[in-house]
């Protein structure tokens, strides 16, 4: 069975050609076919082979009935075929519908079906999640071998060039659902114009080049992987898959492949610059952090290491990163505290987004003070064009012509931004605004702390007070005493936690802290106490 | 005086900003406000100064009556004031038309009239070329004092945020005018969108950084520096500016501001390599060569000094660059010469632009052969919008949904591009095609030979024969004999030139030779004599 389908057309304008990531991959098989594009294990795949393999994936979809605009989800860790989806299912004219794969069947069984999707591709590991669906459904060993049933839905398309050309640019590319911790999750719609953008920024923000080597540490079923499934495909570099977060398996790698560049989470990056086998890498590291603020222990764990940081942040619904903590050469003559302290903000709009706002409840600028707090707004080519089938949450969401981020932040008066808490996180103590954020660094601080979260917790008179949580380094010792003794140090009293819990700390797939858990704890606790 | 406008509002949409260069240089003066953004001799202007400089250029043109679209010429050398227009005249709504500082008053007095320029603005040594000009004109002392009567003209604006709305991305933002060595000049029309997209382009193939320091070589006015004017802002990066192509200054200004990248053609680029003062650098510079291809001899002196070159081929009708030689690791391991000949190819299109076509004259793509010689086809992103109130001859160069080129190439079978010359360079022998860049390169390579230009000269028994003008290297001495017999030996002999004159040839102000002139010193002193 052969598809065919023309080449992406010319449009009527010569001087116009829609904006979609498809093309870097086009361009990057044509420029350097015997360039190896993906390592995946011993498994190594050409540009030339990737382009030919998305093509028969688009070409299969197509012949498997997948019409414009249609989707299709995906349940895999950091696979090949995972990264082939993002070309092949928009070269396709489909949507591509990447699932966290920590979620629960019941959680996937509610995407699934509330995206629409026709077809679900999943990972071997991963069956059980979509158990009782009744989707068509192609199974990926992850071996590359022909019995494979993703290799045999593979082999029924076609290597020769197919693509269903693009309405327009501002067609949706892919949706990528929200965790949901509060309410059902949301389905974020990206375009191929914003995708595109993206691309080309991540690429010159974290100074990809050609002879880059990036390791899939960021799952890319978030956010598309911050975007990097397609940037680093713009600039022609290479991809090495990871199906686990393993520090050693990411030292290994770091050895074997001579990785450049990863992302993560601060917590990931703190295990991998805490193992055994950490050790300075002469040819240094571009990593970049995003999800939480780096801590001054990460920092200076990562230069000793000869890795550059590029902190960056954002939310799904704006492609990820919208802004970098953009380093000035002048603060790297300041103390090591101050420069972490500067490098942990979250910095400027980046190349292609609009400047960011922090506003109080009329939408009005708060000052340039670095105290007062606001909700952080963004707007532009690096947001979201909407929450998909909710157009009531797209409508909350884009209040006033503005992305309501839900983020607390304040303004400094160097222009960047620092975030003090997600709206709902935010703890109201007195009558005073407590951002848990500040109260975490002041914790982290303390030398035997690895980790930590705070939160409120009630309180008769003051309403709310602080809780932290603290995971203490190996081999560390210390008291609750000691640390809200050392927090009412360096913070206000009434900002130091009330209570500290030693235990490890519950956490999202992408390494986030799942606050929410430790809240049902203590407010159900307390509310069977009262 | 104060006029008002709103900063650049919200679409209708918040998911989409429409996609302008000046959004570059708000970004890099509200990140980098204290960064020095422009050095000119000992005049040092920061980004916060250069915005500001831009806002009252902008404010003051309003002020003067422009209307968006109205268009506003500049006749200057790369200084401030030039660089300055490139924000100042698109913030104002209106379009930019630097004219090229090497034409004669009736040239420049046809641009001005067909641009419908409604004002101009010259360099205190260029008035002479707008003498007799009734438009307002303002001149340019280039002093940055106040009796300055740019400066007068700025300090009539206002400081403060200024920004006309553009109502859309494809809207005109500069006319940049062919040299029109056949019939009359053309107003070639870039958009924002195409010089925004440019921008980033050249920022990832340059490898520029927030911390490299241009050199401003390539004129301002030839297609916007090749839209490095605005790719050198958006990365936050340094222009030093440059009133005169001289070596010795080059090489001044490389030692004292460190400068990290420059551009320019060939025949520039071997006068600074040769210079006396050429010393390798450590730090390492990226210089683009575009205009013509490098030279073996160029490419190796370069690599003496630890220059990386980035070879690019564009028209002013492609915003300059339109491909790239990309290099390939594996060529490294290439004997010097044959390397010499890759990189000399003028490549792949860039990452923002459409794969670049060798067609027939059916328009059917020629065989891969690096043989087959035919024109050269673009389309996209990277082509202009059309020639300024010249729809025939858009029409033209647009004939079947294509930008035709007028530049004759080959395809290689690795899908890199090499332009064997201009559709009319190329010499008509006994029925068979002669390339002149192809006897030029066999003439170049004689150790003796500096430069040299080869065209057709009439012939009554081959209706075209080569003939060669050569200019030696310093010291050096070869006769017209000798540079006929190397050249025999290398190439077929039907293609080896029929006669050599020994000459300075003569050149645009961008550097190319102007094989005009010497065909119509040849043609016409042939045709006396017949």
């Amino acid at each position: 069975m052969t598809i065919t389908a023309p080449a992406r057309p010319a449009t009527e304008k010569v001087y116009r050609t829609e904006l979609s990531p498809v093309s870097f991959l086009r361009r990057s098989a044509y420029v350097f076919p015997d360039r190896v594009a993906v390592v995946h294990g011993e498994w190594r795949i050409t540009y030339r082979e990737l382009e030919e393999r998305v093509n028969r994936l688009a070409s299969a979809l197509v012949a498997e009935g997948i019409e414009p605009g249609e989707r299709v989800a995906y349940l895999a860790p950091n696979i090949p075929a995972l990264l082939e989806a993002h070309y092949g299912v928009p070269a396709a004219g489909g949507v591509l519908v990447a699932i966290n794969t920590r979620l629960n069947r019941d959680e996937v069984a509610y995407i699934l079906e509330h995206s629409g999707a026709r077809m679900v591709f999943v990972d071997h590991e991963l069956v059980h999640l979509v158990d009782g669906s009744d989707l068509p459904t192609i199974r990926i060993d992850d071996t590359g071998a022909a019995d494979d049933p993703y290799e045999r839905f593979l082999a029924g398309g076609s290597p020769e060039r197919f693509e269903v050309p693009i309405a327009g640019e501002e067609q949706t590319i892919a949706i990528n659902y929200t965790s949901g911790t509060t309410g059902r999750p949301k389905g974020v719609m990206y375009s191929h114009r914003g995708a595109y953008l993206n691309a080309l920024m991540e690429a010159l923000e974290s100074h990809l080049r050609p002879d880059s080597v990036q390791l899939w540490v960021v799952p890319m079923f978030h956010c598309n992987g911050w975007c990097f499934t397609w940037a680093v495909t713009a600039i022609g570099a290479r991809h090495v898959c990871l199906r686990k977060v393993d520090p050693t398996l990411i030292w290994e790698l770091i050895d074997r492949e001579g990785i450049t560049h990863y992302n993560a989470a601060p917590t990931v990056h703190l295990g991998v610059v805490t193992h055994p086998a950490a050790h300075r890498v002469e040819r240094g590291l571009t990593v970049t952090i995003g999800g939480a603020p780096p801590s001054p222990t990460l920092l200076a764990k990562m230069a000793a290491l000869n890795f550059t940081p590029v902190h960056v942040y954002g939310l799904t619904e704006t492609y990820a990163p919208y802004t970098v903590c953009e380093p000035h050469p002048e603060w790297e003559s300041l103390p090591d505290a101050e420069q972490a302290q500067l490098l942990a903000r979250q910095g400027v709009h980046n190349i292609v987004a609009d400047p960011i706002r922090v506003v109080d409840a009329e939408m009005n600028d708060v000052p340039r003070d670095g105290k007062t707090m606001g909700e952080v707004l963004m707007r532009g080519n690096n947001v979201m064009t909407g929450y998909f089938d909710d157009p009531d949450a797209t409508a909350v969401a884009f209040a006033g012509g503005w992305f309501h981020s839900g983020d607390i932040g304040v303004m400094n008066p160097d222009g960047y931004i620092e975030i003090r808490d997600r709206k709902k996180d935010i703890i109201i103590s007195g009558g005073e605004n407590i951002s848990t954020i500040e109260v975490e660094h002041a914790v982290c601080s303390h030398p035997a702390v690895l980790e930590c979260a705070v939160i409120a917790i009630p309180d008769e008179k003051w309403g709310e007070r602080p809780k932290a949580f603290v995971k203490l380094a190996a081999g560390q010792e210390a008291t609750e005493r000691q640390i809200i003794d050392f927090c009412r140090e360096r913070i206000a009293h009434f900002k130091a936690p009330a209570a500290v819990e030693f235990r490890d700390l519950p956490k999202t797939s992408t390494g986030k802290v799942q606050k929410y858990v430790l809240r049902e704890q203590e407010w159900s606790t307390s509310r069977s106490m009262t």
